[in-house]
């Protein structure tokens, strides 16, 4: 039996055959920028057969896709605002059709594969109540409780970008939600760049044509001032949105991932710390802290195990796997 | 068959049976203060009893209770703080006892009763995401995502009460949470008190002695400084509140109730257009805001339902029902 994991970014597609316990057989990754609309999926479908014929594997059980946005289960169909014409895309049925219907596909939104991911080989193994916060570019949460992936009535449950934390409301929250315009990793830069702009006596390290998340947490390290109060803030937010998730899921695990985490790992304790002052003191209790150990391959793994149940699920008798 | 639907609160206990499609045959209730421990339990089953006699039914076939804490679903206790001796009480091994193998029984928390009522023959009947936000002297949400009811690692998810929703931290919040202190029943009273303390020129309608909620909600129409302040905070308490389950859950439904709710249910407009300027906007367009219809009897509907739920999933081949 073989598994083929697929991790669609907006920049890079990567892909690996996993063994049913959760080993990378193969793996490859290849550049998607510059494909559109259809192009995207004859790319997938072509690197999975590659993959496929180069594992030695006698035959494919299961296919699972992680997507970079809304995965629409009633339709089959997904929207990736970051794969131009990939509004509504037909990525279930086009891999169901290239590689036959005996074999389970299965597609989810990454942020659902990372928690799936992490719950089978990572820093949650076994856990049925944990949620994956992957802080990036965006932010978002895979959210597992009571052992089933949380969907909502529009698939879009686990926007945890748009958190609302703090008072007054800014015109500046409406594109992206408030939590995600202070903690995101370009929502760094970007209040770091806003308080620049309005400090005429700042005299640290930052340079307003040179800020990027990395220069922000590089000029906390050197103590400037305008960088500890972003990064300050962002600690305190993200301690605050933790809290709630405990306060409301009462998870085993929160796992800290996505590119900002990385590099904001360190400040998982004081994150933690801030978390206790606010969220139920007994879940909290019961609750870890911990950074992401699948790291970037989170959504492959987590594809892979998805596809894997879901064959299961549409088995009389499931296998039994280790 | 028979359904019968137990509702334990702090001070009163409310009873009724069921027919399957979720009409009330036959109610009753009576007070539990001055009772303790096996008293509480002793009076559910004799209330119960003879609440099953007075109904004419055959047969009962389920019995489910609601209770006001924390169900621990493996061993089938209960913590209840205002019940006294109810700090691990075995209420779930005590109905079956009494009630026979025959008989489906289940026992949850109070607010995951008031969501499983709701969704049966309230406000958001048939609906498989929705949410059920008590706000009373405590504040808690009971949570339905995907078709299932919510409990978390630990049994106590939905413990919305410690959300964390405005800077700086301060320690009123250490007994109860942010949401709770600013946006419960007492919780409005409680800040009213303050600000009367701190403002020696007041000349409004409160007066120390006397400020309940609902003196705070009248305070508030007479256009009253400090309760138009601290309703209005309560308001965006509940609209930042409400805003945070859309986004993380993305339901179908928020369904407002509890004692507060009551006479804040002319605010639900007020509290969605919060709502809106925080929340993920595509989940926000699919949300419909709500008051509870079934009301203080919600907990009586959920926990019949679920105790039928419980019954069919036991048997196999489940009946079907209305």
């Amino acid at each position: 039996m073989s598994l083929l994991g697929i991790d669609l970014g907006g920049t890079k597609l990567a892909l690996a055959s996993f063994t049913p316990g959760g080993d990378i057989v193969a793996r490859r990754t290849v550049p998607v920028s510059g494909c559109t609309g259809a192009e995207v999926g004859a790319l997938i479908v072509a690197e999975a057969r590659a993959l496929a014929a180069s594992d030695g594997a006698s035959r494919i059980d299961a296919v699972g896709a992680a997507v970079p946005g809304i995965y629409h289960a009633d339709r089959g169909t997904v929207w990736a605002p970051n794969i131009p014409g990939w509004d509504d895309y037909p990525l279930r049925d086009e891999l169901q059709e290239a590689f036959g219907a005996d074999v389970a596909v299965n597609v989810e939104s990454d942020r659902a594969a990372y928690i799936a991911g992490e719950t089978w080989r990572g820093a949650a193994a076994g856990s049925r109540n944990a949620i994956f916060l992957a802080v990036g570019t965006g932010i978002g949460a895979g959210l597992l409780v009571d052992g089933r992936i949380l969907h909502g009535h529009g698939d879009i449950a686990g926007a945890i970008g748009w958190l609302a934390l703090d008072r007054p409301y800014r015109m500046e929250y409406v594109d992206c939600g408030h939590f995600e315009h202070h903690a995101s990793g370009p929502g760094l830069a970007r209040c770091a760049r806003a308080m620049l702009a309005a400090d005429a006596g700042y005299t640290g390290v930052l340079r307003d044509a040179d800020i990027t998340t990395a220069s922000v947490l590089e000029a906390y390290d050197a103590r400037d001032p305008i960088a500890a109060r972003v990064v300050e803030d962002a600690i305190a937010f993200w301690g605050m949105a933790a809290a709630n998730l405990v306060s409301l899921f009462n998870p085993e695990q929160v796992i800290f991932g996505g590119g900002v985490f990385g590099p904001a790992t360190c400040f998982i304790p004081r994150i933690r710390d801030e978390a206790a002052r606010w969220a139920q003191p007994i879940s909290m209790k019961q609750v870890r802290f911990v950074a992401s150990t699948l790291s970037s391959e989170a959504g492959l793994y987590g594809a892979a195990r998805l596809a894997m149940q879901r064959g299961a699920s549409a088995q009389p008798t499931p296998e039994v796997t280790a």
